[in-house]
């Protein structure tokens, strides 16, 4: 937050009749997390309302995605997070449509909740560019039911290789794909090369999991593009090290189920296809009847509001907020900051203060690519762009300092420690009512006496 | 074990043309578990098949369903338990029928497994006693899926009573029920009404949790029936100062979707009813073709051996096995013991020994009711009838100490600490896709900017 007034935009929501003004955030992310604590016990009423019981640390999903931690060291109850903030109310139900004439939010239960102040912050969702049939065959990574799917697929995928060759003797390659060389994609093709090289090895008997490929297909022409050069070419020597195929410039034409088809009609067998390529806004912004930029985004000012509507805040990745000619990139950092200063302005419009400019204040980003292994750019409180092993302690700390509750943190150093010591993954459940749902039914096979187990 | 010897049972399968006998297990619980680390490095081939890849530790899953534990703390990957077996081999199917004429498996992905023994271990199911529709209102406990399912009713219940306070200013009734009053029934219904008295109070604005009802329903005259009386009556006391209403000797007539009706049409709501009143043995002990109880359990003579077939083991709660003029109860001890002797003879048949008579050594019982509350009916290595805190220290102590890895060992301790002193859970989390799936969409109720959340 700067120093820089907008007098233009002040306490336009009279506070009328001597009560407590009603604030509605929608989305327990990061944004409506840090708009809460910022309205928590002060004189407003606070209704935060989100799908999920639950807020997720959604920068460590693809550790659970990989096996490395469970759910609940990354997803801490909202209930929980926001127990002592008196004023603030949680309620589980979904948000069907906004009404900005008569400022009523209608949700999915048939409530209809009342507002003075709206703060909306739903983030985003996987855009599959209108080939909405990709989904099936190569799922995100956006929620915690997201990354337990993943995990499912890839677990699967190893075991029915197992089965086949103790069937036949042999099987096909076991093929990873991972489309979307952003920090997602990096790091869960990391995470997959490591799970087979390093966590799996000893499990089977029939297949050798070192063996299996994992590739990264990216159209642009360098991986983590939003990072400067020297750190792309960082990671991509240390994915390499590990075993990762790094496939550039290379255009994704079609999505089908064991395969993809790149560039002029190449073939790439898969028996996991990952989409980390596109993300869409949450399609709460355009039912707000405000400007929304080709992405879905909410065009906001430097308030964080949108045109005509100083009453409603929009936060976090549903934003378009432009800082220095640029876009503020959809991450954790300006979406834990836009929801703070959005509740900090509600405030100030109670005390009948100016509104201030939001600025964005960027402290750098991080990738883990494997154990021992990251990329950093760091930009406060000193610059720096570290690859290899201070990258990774740095990201170990940053993120065990960030995970929102205590418990969670404890645990998941715990896990961390006995991941990356002992080479142990506890999580490595296949979980969900079909679990074998992804099998198909083979020719009837006779596995005779003769054939041992030992190799 | 003990050193009577059966003579009339010897080595009658022979191990031919100098090959390796190949052992097939079905089960990964405690039985095909025990079977397999007995035979683990020896010199037959072992085929372990599950439907999931994870073993269970069962005695801990209401934990799961009441959100102090994980399901990753209570399950771990059958590969990982056995990795060090290298002579065992597991496979993720499911065991469709058994040709014990042929001796082959034949499993749903259409793999025929050959096998010179045959080691069955598939545990038990619920029973709803010819009422299968009752199942869908009310949810047995046997799976970790089972644990999250119930966990999910349970706090979307308290969920969907907030939102009904918030739109209304009043809320019916919040009833749990709980059918059946042996170990697992007592343990969920004593959780439930400590979840509702002391770990949710402080999260919720517009209901309170410690006004929700529990009760327990038990056909029979008495709690806990397996156990001494004194201990029952222990067990009622404790169960009751925590709040549950415990009604012994009430028939249930019906299953409803929202209530229950006992004895001579009595209703009793309820907003989520639990089943615990009845098991029955896994189908495919009806499959063998051998001769079984009226619960579907196979009757096994002094080795383990269906009548006719001294090449099949029957382990664990499949097993109706007669000791002492009494059946073995199906609990996890003599699961163990039972997968651990039926490895054991196969070895003596390689060595030409005769077989061994079977012989549970029962340490006895224990049931938690709450948090420093149990019963302990102990047997070994003294006697002793316990209820409250020593009871509660012995259940941790021994609970700790079988958790099958050591990991998971660690990791329970430091939640259980956690959940035990500061009353803080951690695993509150509803997951799976349709989190709200459970609820009825309600007449649209405007909620006005009048309504404060402090109460």
């Amino acid at each position: 937050m700067t120093k820089i007034r907008d007098v233009s935009v002040t306490n336009v929501v009279a506070v009328a009749e001597g009560r407590r003004p009603r604030v509605v955030i929608i989305g327990g992310g990061f944004a409506g997390i840090n708009a809460a604590k910022a309205l928590a016990n002060s004189a407003v009423d606070v209704t935060l309302i989100d799908r999920c019981n639950h807020h997720t640390f959604q920068p460590l999903l693809y550790q659970v995605a990989l096996a490395v931690l469970t759910t609940s060291d990354i997803a801490t109850p909202i209930r929980g997070v926001l127990r002592h903030a008196r004023n603030v109310e949680i309620l589980m139900d979904e948000v069907v449509n906004v009404d900005t004439k008569h400022r009523h939010v209608i949700l999915g239960s048939g409530l209809e909740i009342e507002y003075d102040y709206l703060i909306v912050a739903t983030g985003s969702t996987h855009s599959y560019f209108g080939h909405n049939d990709w989904e099936q065959h190569a799922p995100g990574l956006k929620t915690t039911d997201d990354a337990l799917e993943i995990r499912r697929r890839v677990l699967l995928a190893f075991e029915l290789a197992e089965r086949e060759a103790l069937a036949k003797g042999t099987h096909p390659e076991l093929n990873f794909v991972v489309i979307g060389a952003g920090p997602t994609g990096v790091e869960l093709a990391g995470a997959i090369a490591e799970i087979s090289r390093l966590f799996l090895s000893r499990d089977f008997r029939h297949i050798d999991p070192k063996q299996a490929r994992t590739m990264l297909i990216e159209a642009g022409p360098r991986i983590l593009p939003a990072y400067p050069e020297d750190l792309s070419i960082k990671a991509l020597t240390q994915l390499r090290r590990l075993g990762v195929e790094v496939l550039t410039g290379t255009q994704v034409q079609d999505i089908q189920c064991g395969f993809v088809l790149v560039n002029g009609g190449e073939r790439i067998n898969a028996n996991v296809t990952l989409w980390a390529a596109g993300v869409a806004a949450s399609p709460l912004g355009k039912m707000l009847g405000v400007e929304t930029d080709r992405r879905g985004r909410v065009i906001v000012g430097p308030t964080l509001n949108p045109a005509g509507h100083s009453e409603i805040f929009i936060c976090g990745d549903l934003a378009n907020f432009v800082q220095d000619g640029g876009e503020v990139p959809g991450v954790a950092q300006p979406a834990m900051q836009m929801g703070a200063h959005a509740g900090r302005m509600i405030l100030q419009d109670l005390r009948k203060e100016a509104r201030t400019h939001f600025r964005y204040f960027d402290k750098g980003d991080m990738a883990t690519i494997g154990r021992f292994s990251a990329v950093a750019n760091i930009k406060w409180p000193f610059r720096a762009r570290w690859g290899g092993l201070i990258a990774w302690f740095t990201w170990l700390t940053v993120h065990l300092a960030f995970i929102i509750s205590y418990r969670n943190r404890m645990s998941v150093l715990f896990q961390w420690a006995w991941t990356y010591l002992f080479y142990l993954r506890g999580s490595r459940l296949i979980t969900g009512n079909q679990s074998l749902k992804g099998q198909q039914k083979q020719q009837p096979t006779r596995v005779p006496l003769s054939r041992s187990v030992l190799r």
